[in-house]
């Protein structure tokens, strides 16, 4: 696969809700994007608040910006806060620098897009995301 | 229904998908919002160009902030091009002043919030949105 | 191929550059996007304005957005002025409606970026943008 | 010289991509602006994440914007990050505080433009910068 299509996404988003529904985590919202960013499928699950497509976006969007999951955007911003403050306004304000943004690799290595979860704590997110992927036979980086 | 739940939400985007299938349409991206213009839902067909998402957002967007389908702020940008330009830099970019942004109402006449379609012509993209929501029970407003 | 690489879009530049060096064009400048609307390339010879990447990157990024040639998009905003305006807004700004934004597809049709170039003519602009295209053995979209 | 030319900016990335390639540096993005923050020319490199542009781009504006290497703006930033925040916001987002932008001078001293680079570490995306620039005879500007 080159490109990342719709029914993929679809069902990376079904495994990575039935995921979260059994683990009993809060209500997800999931975020797929192909590697250019753009949106290809979301679903918020109800009772999650308002903005949490945004919010989801931001984790994949920024994993796809810099080439590395949202942890590891994580663990810059606690080295150095200014430098992800200061990409995050020259991406144009979508990266959010948390756990649940992964990147989407094909078997060969090749990136796909991305996944971008909010909902329950950052590390739940994550593995709903890894889980979603992992589902789909694609392969989850998370740093 | 007081609330457009996501099992709702994703039985228009079938049912509009499903419509524009069998009637041969170009590929179609629907996004449907909650009341409060939130996203809920989306979908983006294989094939369709990259920021469909920005412009069937501001379709559904537009009927929100308004009150009314996009087909009439189509309407009104024929007789007062500046006052909807004015209303889409008013309301940040996001109002998409061709038909395909349909409101989405329960049989009491409550808003429930509105679905964006684009990808065909934007009557085509009119009339898949109101065959996914009516074929969900629901009531569509397009103008 | 199935994503454009660095090497590809230095040779559109320079197949562009020089279409417009023979045929005596004004100063150019050549921005090549990939298929996400992300640059690969540019460059802006001596004497253009300052803002020349911006409006050839405006040109790249709306063929890109609404997966058309720009000369479409400028005939769709001779007949609907507001839709073009709105749709500017809603991608960001990044949209400038006249020829010059070029699509690119390879032998089978798989769409691989886009070229931006502005400086001269609009319809000059454009015949550079697919000679640079044509000469990279590519095939250039451009309505 | 008084002006960067196209000509000297493309002898720039060039030195700085082969400094990166023979120093097994990850793959880079290059941007080179002109003393008024203009671009005049960009290579992105195979395999470099989507929005390297940008981040390359806010190293070198942030650059010529305070007229200061950008490793010295990362040294404001790690006494006040307060002030580097208010400023990257106050110019509009395009202000990266980590080193690999450099200014760019002549041998009179005289401000040309300067370069942007990202990819590896900071320190070595400044390293490939400095390469650049000395292998095109001018002098670089690390703080």
């Amino acid at each position: 696969m080159s490109v990342l299509d719709l029914e993929t996404a679809r069902s990376i988003i079904a495994g990575a809700r039935a995921h979260g529904s059994s683990a009993g985590f809060k209500p997800l919202t999931v975020v797929v994007l192909d590697a250019g960013g753009h949106v290809i499928a979301v679903e918020r699950e109800d009772g999650a608040s308002m903005k949490r497509f945004e919010i989801g976006f931001g984790k994949a969007y920024g994993a796809l910006s810099l080439g590395m999951g949202s942890r590891s955007i994580m663990a810059r911003a606690e080295q150095q806060a200014f430098f992800v403050a200061a990409v995050t306004s020259a991406v144009g304000g979508t990266l959010v620098p948390v756990p649940g943004g992964v990147l989407v690799r094909d078997e060969g290595g090749d990136l796909l897009g991305a996944v971008g979860i909010t909902g329950d704590t950052s590390d739940n997110d994550e593995a709903a995301a890894v889980a979603g992927i992992e589902g789909a036979g694609l392969t989850a980086q998370v740093d």
